[in-house]
């Protein structure tokens, strides 16, 4: 492992700046007009692989954008893993946020990361994360360090549903044949503070449209008269949730598993200070679900947020009209064992059965996602578990998080495997937010993890 | 009078003409970016009030748009009517709504109105109305058949709340002096039902911001942990009505004056379909006050509504974000005795008051404007009457209007002169609305009655 880390100490400055280039590419999958960008994502996602040392790589099509697949066999009857990332962002909305532009990244010092950050949308989630994975690669084979097999699969609709990431991985069993798969796109709690997630919840996602009269009306002439779209969807909205934060739609606390005591008990051992959070966030007091912590209100609990609302007259001024419609973004963060697709159908019903009289309702559902749950005594939490006990001197915490990456329930039901999540991000990253980063720091930290985990999980594997 | 409706007949082509190309201008006041446009139209204002052979024409500069003011004084003994109207126009969006460019003037027949209608933004709010005045002027005056003075007053801030006319009356006490104003910018029941405004609302509109966290934050991460601010908006529109749609705001309604059940009685009288209503806005039921009609509603009860709402991901697809901040436009119609200034402090103070925790709220007020409620046994009121009945071969109907005209009760005070709202649009010509239009039949019916109030009002004032 020294020519390893020899390898890496010497190419930092190379590392960094190849990351740089690919966070410089607006692959947001959300948006058609950046179609372009998305695809050639792809393929500097395929170069890096190929000068890594990958072989077979191939840019592989789908109905969406495609999957960049690529692998080194080096013995059959060595233990294989796969790789999973995604080269695809978020939107960089709102634009007007961002201090420097989103796809401009540039290394800034922060509180949190004395050693600096990179801020470009992508930078953490996931093109960051994603290719320490290519380099730690890269410096294992370079170095012929490999001790086993390993198989990369970097998908570009991670942002948008990872629909067509389904279809790929059911035809391509033989190919994605592996014993675990490795995936960083997760946090860990604090860079001094090393945490894998073993759960994550799961997604339903819906926009919903209220359509009131069938045009703007004048609100001086119809106003009072004609239930207001906006005003509707509202009332709708608020009522969605209880006096004490419980979710009102009925069935949809139905299949969620309760934490018994020790396990809430074992929970509240980690890290938390209510007073850093709300500082950190500039809000006076959290707000959540009666009966929880924060923390589990964020990880353990099932949620309901509204990401976006829009309707009526949002210019200058003041106009005076009542919107023919109203439309907003909801979304449902799902905990073992409740069902994305009964969850939305749940919430569809109840929806529409509560539009106001002059009121019609359409809910469109977006992408969901399962809730999932790894196991800590498998082989993979315990190589995970090792590397960053190795290149952190201490142990990690294993956490649930509050996020979602559907596809780990799907490689499970799919592939039979499952999946390790070693994050290297925080919190404080801002993923999804304006100012995104990724600390230079957990950057090379995870390029100098990854090939521990290879080891170590090739030894345990052995043993 | 022969002479003047023979004049009228003869000129309809040009009459017609002329305010096309009026409407082909932009003058949208709640925009900065069609400024231009705004001081063009009042030039054009001015040049066709030169050409109707107005005198003492004057764009008078303002700390915003200008007033145009022209007059015409005969005799000094004679009675002095003051025209009052406006050339902006409300914004046109949501633009793609328009089957035909909003400023692009094209006429169109529609069910209700079979001779055609001028499709364009402000075809009817106020530059059509407006312009009838000018019309009936050069009518009368071409013919020398004026019976008494005539003062015009048209302003370009009308849709954004006419604060610098407050200035400009204020400062004009002598040059305004008249005995009535009168007002074309409201509208009548229907072409065979012609009706008169006697009473309007008020208006208080503010604009709110609802803020969270300091920053855009991953809903999976934060989901139920942090107040989501478009949530908490939701939530504090909501609870603005209660279930008998009441408005929840303390004190909201101490001011409001009751109508007697006589005149709630003869305010039933005026002819109201719920199901031709109903239909035409193609809602299957109507929403309102609990114990209120539909026309009461709308006249002389207060009410509030959600003029525009926005806040987080408003794009295609998905994006799993709580937002940082959430806005929302609203308004309240008043009644009398409401003040605005009064019914906006209330609101600010509730509505700070039920912030939910880890939310501040910042309340921006828009313009507001006091109801008003014109008495029918004036001279002007009855000239009104008489006239419609020339033109119509019907008496009007004395009708409470849901709109606010803020300027009657601001004239009132200022030069102690009542107005008359001799109003000649319907219900259904989408002011304010995509594909606002404006009846040809109302348009030359607003030319041929406006030189009869002339002519009945300088009679009853001599009689």
């Amino acid at each position: 492992m020294e020519a390893v880390n020899d390898y890496i100490s010497q190419n930092k400055e190379r590392f960094l700046n190849e990351l740089m280039e690919l966070l410089k590419v607006p692959s947001v999958s959300a948006d058609p007009k950046f179609a372009a960008d998305v695809n050639k994502t792809a393929e500097l996602v395929a170069d890096n692989l190929r000068k890594a040392g990958a072989e077979n790589i191939e840019i592989c099509k789908t109905a969406g954008y495609p999957i960049v697949y690529g692998d080194k066999i080096i013995d059959n009857s060595l233990p294989t893993i796969l790789v999973y990332g995604h080269y695809d962002v978020q939107p960089a909305d709102p634009i007007e946020l961002w201090t420097n532009p989103a796809f401009e990244p540039i290394i800034k010092k922060t509180e949190i990361h004395p050693e600096g950050a990179i801020f470009a949308r992508g930078a953490c989630d996931d093109k960051g994360q994603m290719f320490m994975h290519v380099k730690a690669f890269e410096a294992m084979n370079k170095n012929n360090s490999l001790p086993c097999n390993v198989k990369f699969m970097i998908e570009g609709e991670e942002e948008v549903g990872s629909e067509n990431l389904g279809v790929f991985v059911k035809n391509n069993h033989e190919r994605l044949k592996a014993d675990v798969i490795l995936v960083s796109d997760t946090g860990m709690l604090a860079n001094d503070v090393p945490s894998i997630t073993t759960g994550l919840r799961g997604l339903s996602y819906v926009e919903v449209e209220v359509t009131g009269p069938n045009r703007d009306l004048h609100s001086g002439l119809y106003g009072g008269c004609v239930a207001n779209p906006i005003n509707s969807l509202a009332k709708m909205i608020a009522s969605l949730h209880d006096a004490n934060n419980h979710i009102t739609i009925p069935g949809f606390y139905d299949k969620v598993i309760d934490l018994t005591d020790e396990e809430r008990a074992e929970m509240a051992k980690a890290p938390f200070s209510k007073e850093a959070y709300c500082k950190a966030l500039n809000i006076n007091d959290v707000l959540g679900e009666e009966g929880y912590s924060t923390m589990e209100r964020g990880s353990i609990r099932p949620t309901l947020d509204v990401n976006g609302i829009w309707g009526g007259y949002t210019g200058d001024g003041a106009k005076t009209v009542i919107a023919s419609k109203a439309y907003a973004k909801i979304s449902m963060r799902l905990v073992p064992d409740q069902d994305p697709a009964e969850i939305t159908k749940l919430f569809v019903d109840h929806f529409e059965s509560i539009a106001p009289a002059g009121t019609t309702v359409k809910v469109t559902p977006h992408h969901g996602g399962e809730p999932a749950v790894t196991p800590i005594d498998s082989i993979g939490y315990q190589a995970a578990s090792l590397a960053y006990e190795k290149t952190f001197n201490k142990k990690p915490i294993p956490v649930r998080s509050g996020g979602s990456i559907p596809i780990v329930a799907m490689f499970e039901k799919e592939l039979g495997l499952k999946t390790v999540l070693m994050g290297f991000g925080l919190d404080s990253d801002a993923i999804h937010s304006p100012n995104e980063h990724y600390g230079v720091f957990n950057y090379f930290k995870g390029i100098e993890t990854i090939p521990y985990f290879y080891k170590f999980y090739t030894e345990l594997s052995q043993s």
